[in-house]
């Protein structure tokens, strides 16, 4: 039996529009800083990926205006010039509409292509395409987060409950059984990276041996209480327990907790806008929107660590997680036979392997597809804008 | 017989909307740069400064999102903190709508007010607010140019017409006749600035003698013609004709020639960006969109000087003028007796009057009243977003 | 009886090589901020002004390294490439010796010249070489007072008494006598700029005439202690006194008292640091090192206001001046009928006839042929290194 | 028998001071960009950490001036405030004979002490301030080849031979006999860092065992005629090879080639800026003064790849190694089990382990004790002003 890819073609489509409907229009344009692009490209660029990747690839290019291969190419330094990704907001034009009928019309010539048989490596390319158009739907919450999170009016994202999210996921507080569980491994030889028949990025290929020394790793994340007991301890006034890039930051930037997180007007404590407006701050739930540093510098105060990547992997299948994507202390690199593709689409992942940090798990914004134990995100140490949050890690 | 002050603030309002009515909705949301604001935002301010300044004065203020005056205060320091100006345009919120409504309940509270016979200092306010309404006409036309001149699909502002503009008037040829007159003053003394009993900004007061060397000026302004001879004879590579912090902001900005100006596709010479799209250059058309820099540097080239202010205001009423607002080689500074007023509107002017050149003139998109000899206009050197252009003047 | 150039040109030489005698070898290398160059860069500059505008002129350049000429330009595009203005302070080489050794050779040749009859035309070089000479003599004292001035250790720029500057004036409190003189002006036409035999600069003419409305200029500048009041009185926390940039640059750069003015460590008031050391501030000397934000702010709080040029001119017969570089409200701007000399000596003043200020008088660091009523000294409103005070004007 | 405490600390103390004697005085100053720090500044932090960290800890601290605690910390916040490290180059005091004396005054009170049976914990700080020592020793020899050759006059370091250096190993080609050897390792366990009695910094600890699959490293580096056909190859016109960031880099600064290479004036090819002078280049020698970003580019256009921290270390004692800094492509990450020291001892190494990579080796500006196979060096990727070469690595 094959895969409906006709099917999961449209579903996948279909979903980043959704996620987009609760917005008021004026919401689709603004980027208020160079990570957080305007919906309204997210929604383009993705549309781009298939006309450019794989209709044109067969001749099947749609007709477009010239400078939408000048607008909604990302960084495919093969694909020739592009508008500079921290202008994308300055672009009123095109409008919602004439980026939706640009949909449209991918979509039709897309459908038409998928009712046809396609070779292997067509179908690979497809697949490829809806894997990127599902990664931008997870940066499409965060980056609508950050939109009307950072707005002084603090506007609620899905006030009529339009959009495809649980939106109460954002904020559960973890279930208390078992959050002080430790999962502990004896040391030993291990396989990490994908392999096999599902889709997987290169960047988690070739799967391969390392050999992994005991630790252990909690069941739980990190909660806003016990963040928060770093806060009102100080953690952002001692620079003991800071990285001194991190230092740095924080003082530059002035921050004293997670992104989002405010005090609370006339009140002890702190409050968080969420995509459901601001609330106070559950304290089972577990800590979101930190950075690298905050991380490292919360478990240098607790008397824990990060986990690697491979610890991560390793205990996966024993874990609870997807509630937040989790800083690990590995660095963004190649694995051991690692090779990046030819062409434009060699330029998905390995240009990006340098002054990264890998990033394990998922939360209630990834697509259900992205949550699997070999996926590796990553991120610039001080980026704080996606659902982040902190898994200790111990010696055992 | 009195002012029918109700039909004029109904009037100047409701041509605010109106310029905007040809806009699409997400262009009313980008600031591409930090002197560019949001169309909305200028809709939304304009509102504030009635909303602020006369109904909050009689105790009428209409009921607001308290963040309102924070995102809409420009830059009354006697007002308390607002929005970083650079960061106008990362706000989605308050909608298009939302403004319209604010608008709206302003205009009722205004309107109801202006039934009732109100106190001098009270009228004196309300018509200070409607100047500032059409100083901030003028700028929405000059910064929708921009927002929709800088994209890469270069759209028209108005293709059906739906708006007060006569968009010929940006691109129409200077009449023939009497294009190489002179006008001379023979030298003595003079009075200039504001006196008498229309409407003047306190920048344009006291009114005060000066002695006025003799001149001329003439009565055309240097045409796109004219300034292309510059261009073409290398006026862009040679020091000679820059001051020092012109020649460092050419270099640094890769300034070639006008804003707007683009070597044609497949052709010699230029094409530029209006309103109503990219057309052929106008030999016969007025010079439009340079700098202070480029205005001193022509004239440097050509032989002529920029004329003062005092000049250009003695001159006025035997010249042709209104098509370009025009740089002054006079900085911009209080004339002898100026006071700033007190309180948040002694702000208006005042604390401007430092590293800027004065422009006097008006264009096509300056509202009818604010074109009268005595006006002060006045911008930074490097700025050019406005329809400035150039008037030779030499020594007699 | 012609001039003896030949003396005038060692003695000024001579002058600048006493200043910096005082000096450790180390201090004639640093440039803590872009305004600031080091003192060997002075020296070898005002040397290679001569060689090259000069010698080279008739054929007699001295036999230098290549580099020298990019090494020793400060703005002269005519001249070609030159080293970025802000990187002075990277170069070790030349050393001191060898620019010692550079100013010796040149002096060689300059006075092997000066042995014989000279055209007017090469004997007018040669002054304005000895003019530009003495305007860097003055920077050299403000730069050395800069470099000692900032660095932790406050270290004494002449404690053995080497140099040629009478220390004394630097703090000398103004006398006591007619500190409350009003100098008045009756209002009518005067004549303005230089006239006449003796050496100008070509932005001190041509000499025309203006009409200057009545006034009154204070006889005595601005004092400390009227100074330390506006401090107290929290002139530097009221946006009312301040232009918006004023405002802003004290807000970004911390600025709460003039340069230098320290809080005293164990008591009240303010303490400063002089090229004598750091020394209480005596409340009758005037008030230095203050920018024209802080000029215009301190007059807007005393009620007072800055003197024109042409005020300041029209009164400096009967005035006591020379303590303090004095700012007025002049913009710099080219007199009516200017224009720059061809070639590179013309840009020796126009181009920067833009975003400065004109100021008035001379310091104690002024050389003696520098102090005339018609000169005009200028820099950007921010600026305060140098010798700046204030002269309060009023409407008579 | 014991170690010589007392002529190791003469040795290595003597040795810094003979690697500036060939210095001019002027050269002791400048801090042409934030890595590169001033010669003197060197010398007294060095002076500094014995000061503090050794006498002070034995209530021995030398009596200077109060500011020197400001001036001459480097980066540890618990030794409180100093002096912006981009700033260090503004201060030309104390004078480099005043800093010689700082450093004879603490050289003293540390004889006396070594005169004496010392506790073990104290003898670690002091090996610890000797190491210290020895890496700045390092860093002497790299920012002053930055000081002079980025000087247009390009001056030779020590014509007269006065200095410790062989500066024919700067330049010295690799020997031909066995330049194409291939090192091999099986794949297996094997362990890594440091571990028994000699000295060891902390990140080399603790030793730990990993599974390293099959590779293979070349015994002799990159040479500069390989790196010269990459260059002409168009390597840096390629973005295919470049990591995107870096790619980012070499536009943003026009990097063309290695630090130091410049196109040769009247001739094919290029020169390089050596201590010994500007000389052409060996095509033997191994390349030097690349970043990591061009390191992974010309690897990746060469067929190679860099090596893992742990392939080096396992290969490192059957190759040839020492001629120049290797980067390797594994991020400076702290070993398991690895914990920073309390106190201000602790912020030596741990709070640096963040978007560096680690280099193996040495070169011939590395003192002595310094070359070892567990040491690990960390840079930032672009920089490149230390002696970086490429050692290639490829899969078995």
């Amino acid at each position: 039996m094959t895969h409906d890819w006709l099917r999961t073609f449209q579903e996948v489509r279909a979903r980043s529009a959704q996620l987009c409907a609760p917005l008021a229009l004026e919401d689709y344009v603004p980027q208020p800083v160079a990570d957080v692009s305007p919906p309204k490209w997210h929604l383009a660029h993705t549309t781009w990926f298939f006309d450019t990747f794989v209709l044109r690839a067969l001749g099947k290019q749609t007709v477009q205006p010239p400078a939408y291969a000048y607008l909604f190419n990302s960084y495919y330094e093969a694909e020739g010039c592009r508008v500079d990704r921290r202008r994308r907001g300055d672009l009123s034009r095109p409008t919602v509409a004439e980026i939706m009928s640009y949909r449209a019309s991918v979509e039709r010539a897309m459908e038409s292509l998928l009712a046809d048989d396609l070779a292997p490596h067509v179908l690979e390319l497809i697949e490829l395409g809806l894997q990127h158009e599902e990664q931008h739907q997870e940066l499409l919450v965060a980056d609508i987060k950050y939109i009307l999170g950072n707005n002084p009016l603090e506007p609620l994202y899905d006030s009529l409950g339009r959009g495809p999210l649980d939106l109460q996921s954002e904020h559960r507080p973890t279930p208390a059984a078992g959050r002080e569980d430790w999962l502990a491994w004896p040391g030993g030889m291990a396989s990490i990276g994908h392999e096999g028949p599902g889709f997987s990025f290169d960047n988690e290929r070739p799967r391969h041996d390392v050999f992994v020394a005991p630790y252990e790793l909690r069941n739980a994340l990190v909660s806003n209480a016990e963040y928060q007991a770093f806060v009102d301890d100080g953690g952002y006034e001692r620079f003991q327990h800071w990285h001194a890039e991190g230092w740095d930051w924080i003082r530059a930037q002035s921050i004293r907790a997670p992104l989002y997180w405010q005090r609370a007007p006339r009140a002890e404590g702190w409050v968080h806008y969420t995509l459901s407006g601001p609330r106070e701050i559950h304290p089972d739930a577990p800590a979101s929107h930190v950075s690298y540093f905050e991380a490292e510098a919360f478990c240098h105060w607790a008397g824990y660590r990060l986990p690697t990547e491979q610890e991560w992997e390793l205990t996966a299948e024993r874990a609870r997680w997807g509630e937040r994507w989790e800083w690990t202390s590995s660095s963004y690199s190649p694995y051991p036979g690692f090779r990046r593709a030819e062409g434009a689409v060699g330029e998905y992942n390995g240009k990006f392997m340098v002054n990264q940090m890998v990033l394990r798990g998922g939360s209630f914004a990834t697509p259900a597809g992205h949550a699997r134990k070999t996926y590796r995100n990553f991120f610039h140490p001080p980026l704080r804008f996606q659902y982040t949050g902190i898994r200790p890690a111990r010696i055992l």
